[in-house]
């Protein structure tokens, strides 16, 4: 079900994502989809990204490193087709269906948890413990996002390099600190 | 014709901010919109992002200063209620439309040159030459983005200074560069 989402987004777009589309693709009844997902964006947010477990970036103890790896494993899962065609949608939902009741499960399972370790298990003395991780955590997912989503920013085409650089500029302890 | 525009992406959203929509809500003909604007999202695009003059922040030459005033604007202006409502439907479009008909007004005309002047006219020594403005600008862009945007970065509600220091981490010139 969630492969047979996947390709009726890249193929025909959100709007025509239903769930008797992915029902009728898959093979399976709608009653055993709306048994599993409440919803169909649930399902769709399923679909597009990784559950805690899919992403191994294990801390090799070299901070740049493993900024490197998480940066490439995001960017691969916010770059997807099918996900390009999603976040957006998604991240209008959010707006229009006021806060209340919206629990994202995407980014906020897997990713904000394996940066903060990834940055836990670093050499001591290289991150300054004055930065909040997650501040961190919350402009490199903007930038990821940016980099997925965004023409201008696309469209420079720039080395991950140039994200990994900033992100450990970010964080570095400095004399003054 | 903008401001109407703006009316009714916050109380009908972007489906409902029709050129008959917008044509009756400021009483003009949709002709009369046609000719200023060539499509829908294009006026929407207007109506939501400011133009190259309209954000005024001057650089002082007081890097961490000017920087808070910038990112204060923006964040205004990407937080704004039409701005949320249209913001991830225009990055939905440019995804859909695929990139060589897409040249979107917003952000590209006004802040990255604004961004890159703010720097030029920073004190000498304090901004690491090494370090790409665009880069640190395409990074800013995805964290005012995700501020405006990303419910679990919304809800933590952290202090515009925070993204302020973080910005200045990135582009600081220190001892070993």
């Amino acid at each position: 079900m969630l492969a047979a989402t996947r390709d009726l987004l890249v193929e025909n777009g959100l709007d025509a994502t239903t769930v008797q589309a992915i029902a009728a693709r898959s093979g399976v009844q709608t009653s055993a989809i709306y048994r599993r997902w409440s919803s169909r964006l649930d399902l769709i947010e399923e679909a597009v990204f990784p559950g805690p477990t899919d992403i191994q970036v294990e801390p090799s103890g070299d901070l740049r490193r493993d900024i490197r790896r998480f940066v490439r494993a995001y960017l691969a899962v916010f770059s997807s087709p099918a996900a390009r065609v999603a976040i957006p949608r998604l991240l209008a939902n959010y707006q229009s269906s006021g806060r209340s009741d919206l629990t994202p499960k995407w980014m906020a399972v897997s990713a904000r948890p394996k940066f903060a370790e990834i940055l836990r298990r670093s050499q001591p003395g290289i991150v300054d413990p004055c930065v909040d991780v997650e501040d961190v955590f919350d402009v490199l997912l903007g930038a990821l996002l940016a980099r997925a989503l965004v023409p201008t920013v696309i469209e420079r085409g720039k080395p991950i390099e140039r994200l990994v650089d900033l992100t450990v500029r970010m964080l570095r302890a400095t004399p003054e600190s």
